[in-house]
């Protein structure tokens, strides 16, 4: 009735999800073991020991939660925020946008500040809200795969410490194709996305954080065990924390050796996980963050040679996406359904106020290599060529080239 | 650093997780595509009409939510319930807390009423309560791996269909591995599991409901659009789904035509999904419950035939797990232990009130064959004899034997 699963190979350049590497998809065929079995518990503690490496923390947590990448969002906002908290979330692409959303489902009082699109915010503006909003948090995003702009982090990290204000950073898109140092930059909690560049499948989302945040979840883990004010349940149960799936109180319980059931972990994709982490640290972070920058630097001349121009500030680009404007009297989406058609090449459209005004394509993880930055850009020029637009031809290829193969391009 | 994943296969006989069916581990490795590519959406559909085949049902609506199996039970029930509405939870065992739990989070008034553990309840006291109680919501559990019950549903949905109480059913356990029919008893919305009897590793709840469901995800959704009272915010807030992650009405729209952005899907367990679906309705759901229910009936013939007892109230039994009685002055964690460490078997211990008291045998999806009936009842015989215990050798086995070999046993 249904027929054997008998996919296209694509070449997946967008923001997510981008290919998993052969040897995730290799250990995703490793037998299930039970979830409690010591060779299995093992397994999540060199699990959580590899995140921490990743995340560049000595944090204590750093685990999965069994969800996309948003859900890791949840659990930690979900988790920190009660009815009526503040919380400032800066503006700068649709994520923001996303975490606005989540914080005020969770009963909170949102404060945005926006910067346009394209643009980060200069952390002194940030600093300045916070001392006029007085937070109790502050949600940012670190690479917005909307617009293609990285926020700097560091500055507004300090100030949030000095301010007694819980930093809370969506590192879904940067988490291993560029730097993200949740202790040195003062990061309280932090998400990571696998179906980007840890380049394993869709389905968990790695996150850390640490005693700050471990001090309120446990205050209000207190409440709820009626530890104190234990008269007044209508109030407590107000303030318990929202969610049983996402209670990183419950999840602590569950990734320490205390081992208290709570969900059954997803055993396979925290095999994926574990081998995507490996790669990582087997290349090492500084020099898989120069291969990305590498990559991305071979696109961006090929992009350009076609007389394409960059959109957004080229001053806080993200390095993992590089947002592209579509030249005037081209069909972007035409362009894209040729490019899936003829070439099984998926580069990414855009939302919101960019619709139909960029393509974005992404440098992630195992998809950010030689062979598809030359193809996609082969084909891109073709495809541009094949409706007409005023192109020239024959450039795009040999400037990404010319950054591979520095030493022919001198002759 | 780290090394190859390179574990041990075990054998696993628990409620969960269970061995994955090979097929649905092959799968797996099929190259990840694109969210909205063409190709990955006629997935997604396939996967729609398969998982309304199981649940036996005409719903629109049956798709997977991205977390393990609780995490559908907070989407369904964290998408209806608004705080201050009333849910009557009947407990029988550990499933039934969760249930209350997860409600009592999202603000309901829970009115729980309990009957003994190893029992379930007469439907006629389910029924009386509902009418005192006048709850918003009905949830059980279909199937109790707590205490190897399970509780026959259909009297109790028609009686909510009459009184206009919408009717939620955890049917995690029984899934796949015994009917669970959810218009036939007039479920309003179920949820199942994959770890269990689907054989796909954990990570996924699949889960289906009706338009008595939809109808209270859309009047929600009309609220916080503002469409009605949009003066009153904060009462609006309020009444919000409290979560985005879990929020049926974005899923809906996700899983629709429409194909909204919400999370990434989890590509490589949607194949992994869609594979064991499609192995379950290749084979048939009566043949496959009928299966089921043989090798019940061979590991409970070998299990007496040690003169051990089963747990709980036989009228009751949940065909896909079987609880056994610890003998007295038998260490129930050093048997576990030994058949883990010499045998690669895993049987499950207990919670709360039974924690010591029982075993939990699960006969669940590709755990539940032949071969795996006849090693663990060996195993247990010469774990027991080890161990001392007074019981017969040489009878279990054969007991099982004579299931699956009527014609020699007759001999």
């Amino acid at each position: 009735m249904y027929k054997d699963l008998n996919t296209s190979v694509r070449t997946l350049m967008t923001p997510g999800p981008v290919e998993a590497e052969p040897r995730v998809l290799r250990a995703m065929g490793t037998p299930v073991l039970g979830q409690f079995d010591p060779e299995f518990t093992e397994i999540m503690n060199e699990t959580m020991a590899m995140l921490r490496a990743v995340f560049q923390t000595e944090n204590q947590w750093a685990f999965p939660v069994d969800g996309t990448s948003r859900a890791g969002i949840e659990a930690v906002l979900g988790s920190i925020i009660e009815p009526g908290d503040r919380v400032l979330v800066p503006i700068y692409g649709r994520f923001g946008q996303l975490l606005t959303e989540i914080a005020e489902r969770y009963g909170a009082e949102v404060v945005n500040i926006e910067t346009g699109w394209g643009q980060v915010f200069d952390p002194q503006v940030v600093i300045q809200a916070m001392q006029q909003v007085k937070p109790k948090i502050v949600a940012m995003v670190h690479g917005e795969t909307s617009t293609g702009c990285m926020q700097p982090l560091q500055a507004i990290g300090e100030a949030c410490r000095a301010l007694d204000i819980l930093f809370v950073v969506d590192a879904v898109a940067t988490l291993g194709g560029t730097a993200v140092k949740v202790d040195e930059w003062k990061i309280d909690a932090a998400i990571g996305g696998t179906q980007k560049c840890l380049s394993v499948p869709a389905g968990m989302a790695p996150l850390t954080f640490n005693s700050r945040i471990e001090a309120v979840l446990l205050a209000r883990k207190k409440i709820e065990r009626g530890l104190v004010e234990p008269d007044k349940y209508k109030l407590n149960q107000n303030r318990m924390i929202r969610s049983n799936y996402f209670d990183l109180s419950q999840l602590m319980d569950y990734w320490s050796p205390a081992r208290l059931n709570h969900h059954t972990e997803a055993t396979t994709m925290l095999y994926a996980l574990r081998e995507g982490l490996r790669i990582i640290l087997e290349e090492g972070l500084e020099p898989r963050f120069a291969r990305h920058a590498w990559h991305e630097k071979a696109l961006i001349q090929g992009i350009q040679a076609m007389g394409l121009t960059l959109y957004g500030d080229p001053a806080c680009k993200l390095p993992v996406v590089t947002a592209v404007s579509i030249p005037a009297g081209v069909d972007g989406e035409a362009v894209r359904r040729m490019l899936l058609e003829e070439f099984h090449i998926e580069i990414a459209s855009s939302f919101g106020p960019l619709k139909g005004k960029i393509w974005r394509i992404g440098t992630m993880g195992y998809s950010c290599r030689q062979k598809n930055i030359l193809h996609v850009l082969g084909a891109l020029e073709a495809v541009l060529l094949w409706h007409g637009a005023a192109i020239p031809a024959g450039r795009a290829v040999q400037a990404a080239l010319a950054v591979y193969r520095p030493q022919q391009s001198a002759l």
